[in-house]
């Protein structure tokens, strides 16, 4: 059977073929990456090639789809989805994603052939997801808005429109007359190189700012709002998500700006109990060296952080607030 | 008349002949630049070859002294000096360090060979205030302390020892056991490239962040002091200094952490009533993109922002506490 050829701004499948926008190479090149198995994908996601927890999750469910497609083994199969499962400890979407295919593939009475279809199921459903969340964060979003944005949430980070930049996608399509603060989002840069290149892409007007200016824009009055996303969320609302993301909830709070957390419902853990359960994945200190210093020095470099949920003013998911 | 030698951490005079250590090299490179005109200076100051507000001022003295040793013109110091004057508008130090040469040399009826004593003058009494400094901010550190610092504030930004960094080198050689967590200070790196080598020189202990991962630390608990410098302080105490100084007084007044300023009175600037009055200077784009992408695209990059005197516990000066 025939794959269904699918595309978003961060992957698609053409005759058959996964590919994926390297991410690592962005803005400079637009590199599309073939992804041929799931060891593939686990290497693109521990590199950030993809990143994105919701992107994350959609990607290893196709990943895994073409690999039932093309090599119908049922104890390969369930073998690398929970290698896939844990490429990405903080992503809660990437286990609900592959819990999902699982459960499907034990359902259907482990019918190989089907496992794709579902795959592009959760590729559908994140887009359709992604439309619901822009458009109810979107009401949040005022005319004349001067929004700071930390990391990437756009389409390089999820299937559809992305959470956080989605609702400024959609206000902007609603012709609401904002302006975007873009946080660089050290060590990576994801908004130095991948918010500028989609905002430059939908002409909405952006400034990129180091992180740790976003303070003294605030003291100035020159922030009304932040809009951040989520990597994942705890059942008391606290909020994991990229490293830096606490410190702007604290001085949004100390200057009285709302602070909001835009996610789809699948970044929502009912498991975990707060933030202090959530694992923070330590990462490279070549990250934070390279752009200073070839040597080697005690560096600290968390990916993520966490957020109580009393500094955020409001978690908005597609269907709800939290 | 022969000129003296001398020698610190960050310049050095031999054979009558000015050089500093490029600061844009460290810590990958040890270049010392020979300087030998005000307006190679001038180069050195805004290019931040050579940068704290405490040592442009001594340098920029000795740069005039010079001046006044080789070619004796009092028109042309005149003009020179005002020239340097305004090299770098935040930093009080280079103003009141020209404006007493200016001064001595009218008093001593424009007498160019003495004005390079004078300059030597402002060099070795730099060398004793941070001294005096370092001891009394030093007695602001405790045994087992673990302290976050911002920017350069050692032998590298001062004549002598230096002033943030200078008050911990000094609380370490009375063998206090201490941990520095170095911000490592968007967008240039001082942090990054010059504290941590000056660290390393004195095997002070360090651990390099990114400047967005303050907060998380704080939240952590394991930050229990904020030691900065300062490049202008007004009259009621407001701070300027480098950027992400201010969101860090936030940061530590949010946890309750005590954040500390310790700075010469040379910087104390009783003209300015507070930090509104303070000229924030706006530095060019590229040093925000340099590590990311090489196209124009719109960048707010301020060098300093402004703490007002509520957010900071302590205003330490040589003499007094603000």
């Amino acid at each position: 059977m025939a794959v269904k050829d699918l595309e978003s701004r961060a992957l698609r499948i053409t005759n058959g073929e996964l590919f994926i926008l390297d991410q690592r190479e962005l803005p400079e090149k637009e590199v599309w990456l073939p992804v041929r198995t799931p060891e593939e994908m686990i290497g693109a996601i521990r590199s950030l090639a993809l990143r994105g927890a919701p992107l994350i999750g959609v990607a290893a469910a196709l990943a895994l789809g073409l690999l039932a497609e093309y090599q119908p083994d049922k104890e390969q199969i369930t073998r690398k989805a929970m290698a896939l499962r844990s490429a990405r400890p903080t992503a809660v979407n990437l286990m609900i994603a592959i819990d999902r295919m699982l459960a499907y593939f034990e359902t259907t009475g482990f019918k190989h052939d089907l496992l794709m279809a579902e795959a592009i199921r959760i590729f559908e459903e994140d887009v359709e997801l992604c439309k619901q969340l822009a458009q109810r964060a979107s009401e949040y979003i005022k005319d004349g808005d001067q929004i700071l944005h930390h990391c990437n949430t756009g389409g390089l980070a999820t299937a559809g429109r992305g959470t956080a930049l989605g609702a400024i996608q959609t206000a902007w399509e609603q012709g609401k007359k904002i302006h975007v603060w873009v946080g660089e989002t050290r060590p990576l840069g994801q908004g130095a190189r991948l918010t500028t290149w989609e905002l430059s892409r939908m002409k909405i007007p952006y400034t990129l700012i180091c992180d740790s200016m976003a303070g003294s824009l605030m003291y100035q009055r020159k922030i009304s709002k932040v809009f951040v996303g989520a990597d994942r969320i705890a059942s008391n609302g606290d909020v994991a998500n990229k490293i830096g993301t606490y410190s702007l909830a604290v001085l949004a709070k100390h200057h009285q700006i709302p602070f909001y957390v835009v996610a789809p419902s699948t970044t929502y853990d009912p498991n975990c109990q707060s933030a202090v359960h959530i694992e923070i994945e330590q990462r490279k200190p070549i990250e934070v060296l390279e752009p200073w210093l070839r040597q080697d020095i005690p560096v600290y470099n968390p990916s993520f952080d966490v957020t109580p949920r009393g500094l955020i003013t409001k978690v908005i998911l597609e269907n709800k607030d939290l």
